[in-house]
């Protein structure tokens, strides 16, 4: 595999095993302050990550050894609100930033299955920014966000509440594919 | 807090957070090859490693902000023996360079928290090198790990197995802070 491409994974699983981390954490805070559907939402969009994570190490799965990861992390325990706030930006920046570059730089390097887990994760983390401010639009009401359930595909970690899709819309996968989490 | 204790923190939080997700994909694994009480020891293991990360990721709760965490991780999928060698070697590698150098500088800066934290990880990592090297024993041999379960100190993260202590040796918990974990 192309040096460059096998870092920028490296970056991004470094990245996304320390948001699925954070976003647990955050969930058992929301859960404190009594934001049962915020916590699901945290639980949901951490194992989106952990999708994410899993696919950078299949596609570095023959680059064997120990490497210096370097990755963009956020930290603090703010109130649940906060750390809305916090992650919707994290996924902003994945979505504005991070991961059209490795998308590209994958594309450029002819590494097609970078290529496609760097779009997925792309499309995937537009949903959890989206789903992120909508819950803490209702949280700064003083209300818990008003969901039945969220679904993360297996495939790709595209992320929508209440009801699953039947093909998901961004990597094709059927219903089944979905994980259902609710409180 | 001192900015080399927060700096360490960090760092053990990210490759703590990488480690958790390695062993889930070794999990995984470590199943497709019919080794189930191996895929259990490692789910035990990675929880351990995220109550390592929650820790260091609350003992870091008023240092927020977007970093960029530089952490040691090991990738590759390669067989099940060869990601116990390279899990134990990694847990080795935490035991006698890492976790004894960030307690240090922990302790000489006062940072109390951070300083337990360290040791819990460093105690708790000693399990996980021994438990793995054991495992890897049994698959060498064609054989499954023979156990029946796994038992994780919800405090520290310190591993045992078949039955969990009245009293943690590392944190003085009682047995009711013990996860167990089976097939
Ligand atoms: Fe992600
Ligand atoms: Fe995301
Ligand atoms: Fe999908
Ligand atoms: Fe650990
Ligand atoms: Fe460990
Ligand atoms: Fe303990």
């Amino acid at each position: 595999m192309n040096a460059m491409t096998a870092e920028n994974l490296r970056s991004a699983f470094g990245g996304e095993s320390q948001a699925h981390m954070r976003y647990r954490v955050w969930a058992k805070k929301a859960e404190e302050e009594g934001f049962k559907n915020v916590a699901t939402l945290f639980r949901a969009i951490s194992y989106a990550e952990e999708v994410h994570a899993s696919n950078h190490f299949e596609a570095l799965k023959d680059e064997k050894g120990d490497f210096l990861v370097a990755s963009g992390s956020g930290f603090g325990l703010g109130t649940t609100s906060e750390n809305l706030q916090a992650a919707a930006d994290g996924e902003m920046f994945e979505v504005e930033q991070m991961y059209p570059a490795y998308k590209a730089v994958a594309e450029m390097q002819g590494e097609k299955l970078a290529a496609r887990f760097m779009h997925y994760a792309l499309e995937a983390e537009k949903t959890h920014a989206e789903l992120y401010l909508k819950a803490k639009d209702s949280v700064d009401e003083g209300k818990d966000f008003n969901i039945d359930s969220v679904h993360v595909c297996e495939i790709c970690g595209y992320t929508t509440i209440d009801e699953a899709p039947d093909v998901c819309p961004v990597c094709g996968a059927k219903i089944e594919k979905f994980k259902a989490f609710s409180e």
